[in-house]
C-alpha cells in the first residue's frame, strides 16, 4: 500500500532541510541544504549530455569513492557549467565551506547547481549563504529548500509517500526543478530524493535508474538536453527495515513501487509548468512489440514541435502524430494503427477516420488531454509525458540571459 | 564555370510546365505538370519516414520497372498521405489521366502530391485539372508550376545554372516547395529538377543522393519529417554531351557541382521561408574528425528550440550551442571547442569568454546570422542552414487544418 502524504525532501525521518536568499539571484532563494542526520547510501543519475558541469564531475568522484553522504548543497542562478579549471575550483570550495559548516567529512557532501551557463559562480554568496544556511536546517524547511533550487519554475515541486515493507512503514519523499530545457536524458532538471529506508547502494542504484528511466526520461518539454542534470537519492535507514539488498527480497517491489510513484508525480509537475503549457499531455503509445518500442514512439510524439503546435491550436491533426511515429525509427506498419484522443477513436486500422470534429475538439480544449496510439503489434506500452508548444515559450527562451 | 541564371524547371532544353487552379484548394493554383520532350533518365530521393504516402509508394514502382521518365504530375492542397486503398487508387488514376491527356505511355509519369494528410484527394478536380494544364505547357509555364506547387510557402522557388561540359553548355534547373515541417530527411519538402545533360541513371542517382544529403537534407526549421517528400531529377540529353556514365568521368565532377549549387539554392530558399523565420542561420561546424560528425553536431545545433528562440531574441547565449554539441552524440572534447558568431569570437579554448554584449548584439541583429563552432579534432565541416523560431511558427501550425 503506497500511501501520497504532504511534505518532500525531509518527509522521511532524519532529514533536515532549508533554503534563503545568498545572493546569487536578485531576490528570490538561490540555496538550498538537505542534510541526514546519519550516513546514507547514495544513488545518483547524471545527464548524458557530454559537456558535463563541475558539480557533476565533483559528486562523481566523490560517489565513486564511497557511495555514502550527510549533505547536499544547491545553489540556483547560476549553473557553474562551462567555466573550465575555475569551475572546478568553485565547486569543490562549495563542498569544504558546507562540510566546515555542518561539521562533516568532505567526502560526505554532494553539490549541485543550476542556472546560467558560462559564468563563474559569485563565491562569496555561496560561501555565505552556505553559513548562513546550516543553522536553519529542520524538518519544516523542505518547502524553502524546493523553492530555493528553483529557476524559471513558477512552482515549487515536492512529493512524499510512504509505504509498508514487512511490517515497518519507510517514507520516500523528494523536490525537483525542471521547466525549460525539459526532454529524456535529464535535461536542467534536478531531483533530491531521501528515503529513511535501509538499502544497499547497488540496489538502490538499479532502482533509481529504471524508475527515473521510466519518469524523468519520459517527459518532455522541448527535447534539449542539459549539462547539470541529476537525480541523486539518499537512503539513512532510520526507519530500521530489513536492508534491502537484492531485487529478489520481498519488500524490494514495494519499494520500487513507492519511488517510481514519487518520481512519476514529480516529472507530472515538471510537465505541468513546462516554459508556456497551457496543456498536460499524456502520450500513450499501446500493444508494441517491446517497452523500448513503445517509448521510442512516446518520445517522438511528445517531442515533436507540429505535434504541440497542433495540441495548442486544439486542432485533432492525427497525421502528424502517426508522421511522428514514421520517423521515429521504429519499425511498425502503419495501417494497423491506431490513434484515440481521450476515449475518442480518431484513427482505426485501415486509416479508416471518422469521428466528429465537434466531439474531437471538445476533448481537445481540455487541460489535460491523452493520446493512445495502438501499434497492434504485441502487449508492451510506455508513456510520456509533454505540454503544448505556445508564444509563450518562445518569449520565456528568446530572453533568457537578459 | 557555373553561372547561376533566370529560370526554373524548364531551363533547360526540352522541357515544357504549366501550373494552373484545378479547385484543390480555394483560390490559388494547385495543380502542376512537368513534360520532357524525350525520354529523360530519373534519379529519385524519397523520405525516410516509415509511413510513405500514396503517389511515392507509386513513383518507387514506375521508377524499378525503369528509371526513365517523360511527366511529372504535382497537386498541392491534398498529401493522398494516410489514405489507404483509396489513396493508391488515386494516385495510379493521376498517372493514367495525365498519360491519355499528354499521348504518353503509363509507365512514364510520376506524380505527387503535399497538402493536408488523411483526407482522399477530390479526384474531380485532379482529373479536370490534368486536363486543362496538358495544352498549356510551356517553355515559360515554369513560374506558373512552381507557384501551384506551394502550400505554406509564401514565395515560389526556382532556381537554374548553366555549367560548360567538354565544351557543351548543358543546364540545370528547378523548383521546390517547403516551409514548415522542414527537417533534414526531406520534410514534406518536393523537388523537381531537370538537366539537357546526358547521364546514366546510375550515376546521376548517385550525384542526387550526395547533393540532397548536402542540402536538402541539411536544413531544418522545425526537426519534424513528413510523409510526401521527395526529390526527382529528370535529364533529357538534349544538350547532346556525351554521356556521362562514371563519376570518374571528366564531365562528372563539374556537374555534380552545378547540381550540388542548385540543391543549395533552393534549400536556402525554404529555410528563408521557414514558418514565421524572421533570420536565416547558417551554422558551420568545422574542424571534425570527419564530415559525419560535423554534420551530426550541425544538425543538433540547428534543431535546436532553445538556441533558436535565443537567436529570435537576439541572446548571445553560447552555452545553449555548446550543450547541443554535448546531446548530439558526437566525441569531442569541450575544453577544445571554440564558437563564433559572424567573425566576432565568442567562446575560446578552456572556456575562455572575453566578447562585448553589444558587439555580439549587432551581430544578432542582422537578418543573416552564421554560427562557426571549430571541434579542433580535425579538417572536416559541415554546413547547416536553419531559421529562428518564433511565436508566428506557433500561429501557423496551431490552426494548419482549420
Amino acid at each position: 500500500m503506497i500511501k501520497d502524504i504532504e511534505g518532500g525532501v525531509t518527509a522521511a525521518r532524519g532529514f533536515r532541510a532549508a533554503g534563503i536568499h545568498a545572493g546569487i539571484k536578485k531576490k528570490k532563494k538561490d540555496l538550498a541544504i538537505v542534510v541526514s542526520d546519519q550516513p546514507a547510501a547514495v544513488a545518483s543519475v547524471f545527464t548524458k549530455n557530454k559537456v558535463v558541469a563541475a558539480p557533476l564531475v565533483v559528486d562523481r568522484m566523490q560517489i565513486e569513492k564511497s557511495p555514502s553522504a550527510r549533505a547536499i548543497v544547491v545553489n540556483s542562478g547560476n549553473a557553474n557549467a562551462c567555466t573550465g579549471e575555475r569551475g572546478m575550483t568553485d565547486a569543490w570550495c562549495m563542498v569544504t565551506t558546507a562540510a566546515q559548516a555542518l561539521g562533516l567529512p568532505a567526502g560526505e557532501v554532494l553539490v549541485s547547481s543550476t542556472g546560467v551557463i558560462g559564468q563563474p559562480l559569485p563565491m562569496d554568496s555561496v560561501v555565505s549563504g552556505i553559513n548562513a544556511a546550516a543553522p536553519l536546517l529542520s524538518r519544516e524547511g523542505h518547502a524553502d529548500a524546493a523553492e530555493a533550487i528553483m529557476t524559471t519554475d513558477t512552482f515549487a515541486k515536492e512529493a512524499a509517500v510512504t509505504v509498508n515493507l514487512a511490517g515497518i512503514e519507510v517514507a520516500i519523499g523528494g523536490m525537483a526543478k525542471g521547466s525549460g530545457m525539459i526532454a529524456p536524458n535529464m535535461a536542467t532538471m534536478l531531483a533530491f530524493i531521501t528515503t529513511d529506508a535501509r538499502m544497499s547502494p547497488s540496489v538502490m542504484q538499479g532502482a533509481l535508474r529504471l524508475a527515473a528511466d521510466r519518469s524523468f526520461n519520459r517527459i518532455s518539454v522541448d527535447g534539449d538536453t542539459s549539462t547539470n542534470d541529476m537525480v541523486l537519492l539518499l537512503a539513512n535507514g532510520a526507519a530500521g527495515n530489513r536492508e534491502i539488498t537484492s531485487t529478489s527480497d520481498r519488500s524490494y517491489d514495494a519499494f520500487y513501487a513507492a519511488l517510481e510513484q514519487v518520481l512519476t508525480r514529480l516529472s507530472k509537475m515538471i510537465v505541468v509548468d513546462g516554459e508556456g503549457a497551457t496543456k498536460f499531455v499524456e502520450v500513450r503509445v499501446v500493444d508494441a512489440a517491446t517497452e523500448a518500442v513503445a517509448a521510442q514512439a512516446a518520445r517522438a510524439i511528445a517531442n515533436s514541435n507540429l505535434v504541440k503546435t497542433a495540441i495548442h491550436g486544439e486542432d485533432a491533426n492525427w497525421g502528424r502524430i502517426l508522421a511522428a511515429v514514421g520517423y521515429s525509427g521504429i519499425d511498425f506498419n502503419p495501417d494497423d494503427t491506431e490513434i484515440s484522443f481521450g476515449t475518442l477513436p480518431i484513427l482505426r486500422r485501415n486509416y479508416a477516420v471518422n469521428f466528429s470534429e465537434e466531439e474531437a475538439k471538445r476533448v481537445l480544449s481540455e487541460k489535460e488531454i491523452v493520446i493512445t496510439v495502438s501499434l497492434h503489434q504485441g502487449n508492451a506500452s510506455a508513456t510520456f509525458w509533454t505540454c503544448d508548444l505556445s508564444k509563450a515559450y518562445v518569449d520565456i527562451n528568446a530572453n533568457y540571459r537578459t
